[in-house]
């Protein structure tokens, strides 16, 4: 997934996507805002973001569990952000503002979550990794585990992208 | 999916059940009073609900596009919604508090949402209904429109029930 | 999804579309040929064909049961001939050589079946809808009944297109 | 996965079990037959299966691509056979004709599969491995490579168990 010949962006404004990614997924995206989604790191191999746990984000009012709803979001937003740290990988000749710009044409396809175990703790840890970015389509894998690295859900999700 | 030989619940008992489920959904789940979501119809052939639009559940803010998790989320509940109905349906010789009582057994196993459209407007209102009812598992189906009935997306879950 | 402006194919023209897509879809496709599938009516808003059940698509030997990956291989194989004729209709003025040239870049993205009740019978009826078709994807929803018009299993699919 | 107080089978009577999922995977279910599935290997942390390509698995006659919906029928038929594994070592104590005996009351609740690169090639090799084994629901996660390590395909599928 690396453009060997390409000019690589120098690190400075490799952390200048990385911030603008970051920014975007972690506010400009108010939905995950609202989830609460922290990144925790983007690499090209996959990335991973923190979930804590709240009152709101309930979906089981006997178990205090997690609900399905934020699962499946958390999942489909990490799958994106893997996707645009990938593009940012496959396009290293391009600017920071120019891969952010990519983002604005990317689309979820579709999204499959299956609910392994009950979600019940105070925070949650998601991975994604891309597993095809063609020129037209690209798809991530998902992982939700609770904080005892207990597998709660997998996902599966494809994009349109550009 | 009616218990023919069962003595049916009057329909004071109904409305019971159908305030209890209502209030349940829209309030104790506190995940979908996060979503704003609202029930509009209980019908045991299939439910519906309405999710206002508003800042805080845009994805695309490119677009002011509403989240794919914020539909996820409505799908899968929306489902949930239509099986807890159905389970009251099958089982219409129990008071209202043993049919709510189910949903304390109840268990999304997966979700799977195609995203068809963009989901840009004010108001959107999402349908669910029962494809399967066994003694285990339940399946359903799951639609969301704009205010102009065009599709936005289109779900499918099953559920563990009981 | 018709091309209002776009001349129109003569009904010699779409009538060897329609025989061109069929010996495709039953023969060429080798695999549909081993499953037996036969096209049953071809229409833009939907397509129909049936699958006879015989020994060698059996999974579960004890109740004669269709394999489940028969079901899957039915309803994917489908999707794709539904989309083919709603790309027929789109490009209106094309040959029906240039639209069955379109099934060369096509391609399924995912798949998914919901087994809602076992395939047991003597013979299977499978419907699919286009339920988008974009400039780059096309999503479609099938269904497979049994001889006794029950619902035997549902699914979705997106494919890319051009 | 493991029962740990219970009385494990014998080396003979695990024999015996490997080789009664084996026949039973290979040419009981009739459809796995036909697609000419060989098992690779049987570990309760996953299994493996081989699928040589021949023209009448093919999907795409241009490029000689195997259908989608062998590969479908591939990955659920192992998903099936991993959790028929995953129950034989969950059940230590019981016989081989007792384990089998669960197969007969399994079925397939659903199936996703992501198609990830073209299917080319002479010999292909499937993965799976169960990530949830309830009372109730299973569930597995499984992978189609080619011949070159290329990952072609992947897959989850949730199943009914008892």
């Amino acid at each position: 997934m690396t453009a060997a010949a390409a000019p690589r962006r120098s690190s400075a404004e490799q952390r200048r996507l990385d911030d603008a990614l970051t920014l975007m997924w972690e506010q400009r995206i108010r939905f995950n805002q609202l989830l609460g989604l922290k990144v925790l790191s983007l690499q090209p191999d996959g990335v991973s973001a923190r979930l804590d746990m709240r009152a709101d984000l309930v979906g089981h009012y006997s178990y205090g569990r997690l609900h399905g709803g934020a699962i499946s979001a958390t999942l489909d937003a990490l799958g994106g952000l893997a996707l645009m740290v990938a593009l940012g990988e496959k396009h290293a000749d391009e600017s920071a503002d120019q891969v952010i710009h990519r983002f604005g044409r990317m689309g979820t396809i579709d999204l499959r979550v299956d609910f392994l175990r009950q979600g019940i703790g105070s925070r949650f840890t998601a991975h994604a990794a891309v597993t095809r970015l063609g020129g037209r389509i690209g798809s991530t894998q998902m992982r939700l585990l609770d904080e005892h690295e207990l597998l709660i859900a997998t996902g599966a999700a494809s994009f349109v992208v550009s």
